[in-house]
């Protein structure tokens, strides 16, 4: 049984979202970030990066949202998750996830973990101030250019959809003008009635 | 034949090293940042993020490294060039790229684009005294728990080491004591034996 570390409010409930699509059983292992438990030597042994999701498996852990919404994917393919089978369509989603996790999660982080770039408090002032333009943008040109409607790969929904929504549930604590963004709202509603998305987030409440 | 985008000293290397490794028919086209082309309509029609690199294929634009190195795998696969078919492997190769794109990129653009983050000339300048540490914490991460050696996952060359290869190339502009990653200089003298490496760096000058 698969056994997932997760904190609430971060990138992990993606894959939280993901396991429970699938229906396979597993754990999820809340770690308390006001406690720095991430940072502590139990779960360091787990994941060096001091960073959530994690997913213990029975070959071992595995990290990294991208390549763990894809195993899931992989591991349960009666789920019909991701467009696996298809190079060019993979690829696509591939390339969405990897926007998310390198532009869009990282404009957002700035707002929170600006001590990861800069050391001068003013400076991360600076960049928390950023966040609400740089993560419009991320947003306008994902409204613009990638999510087809009404999933994210048009008509089939997958696991890029769990990491759009996570991402999407912090605009308004990043100061964004949702109104701005109807593709991305209608799509949260239309996942907020997925039953999986329903269960993931009372896990984690 | 493929059209791939890219720009000298950017993470299009990786691709381009793995189009090479491959041996298919492709054509490279160049793009000049010190012109901003990058940003001209002409490239926005190809990639409206106005980045590198692109990959134009018979059914569309791709973008992202981390995709385009699964999808080269996917279509070459008698090159070997990605763990495909065992889903942990994958996941496990997946997370080493996904690492590079969200954390070690980006702790090297923080040395020269900055500007994405903050607008304050000195949180910038605060942003470039950084990339020392940042790079030198992620590459120790790197050689401590990831490169497994000879290559990135071991016995067998993959893309994830094109990849790797080409982020290690920045370290010395990075202000990065290279002397303190023995692994990852091993590697690099590794890659440059190969002659994919070589021709891909050769277009490149």
């Amino acid at each position: 049984m698969f056994k997932l570390f997760y904190a609430p409010r971060t990138c992990a409930l993606a894959v939280h979202i993901a396991l429970e699509e699938t229906g396979a059983p597993y754990e999820a292992v809340r770690l308390d970030f006001s406690h720095d438990e991430q940072r502590k030597p139990d779960y360091l042994a787990v994941n060096p990066k001091g960073r959530v999701p994690a997913l213990l498996t029975e070959q071992g852990v595995l990290t990294e949202t991208p390549a763990l919404l894809v195993f899931v994917a992989q591991r349960f393919p009666e789920a019909q998750l991701a467009p696996i089978g298809d190079a060019f369509a993979f690829a696509r989603f591939q390339a969405f996830n990897s926007y998310l996790c390198s532009t869009v999660h990282v404009a957002h982080a700035h707002g929170r973990r600006g001590s990861r770039w800069a050391d001068d408090p003013q400076a991360i002032e600076a960049m928390k101030r950023k966040v609400p333009e740089t993560m419009s943008d991320c947003f306008a040109q994902i409204e613009r250019h990638m999510l087809a409607g009404p999933w994210v790969m048009g008509e089939s929904y997958c696991v890029a959809d769990a990491y759009l929504f996570t991402i999407a549930q912090w605009l308004e604590g990043d100061g964004v003008d949702v109104t701005a963004l109807p593709k991305t709202q209608a799509h949260r509603t239309r996942m907020l009635q997925r039953p999986a998305v329903q269960r993931a987030l009372a896990q984690q409440t």
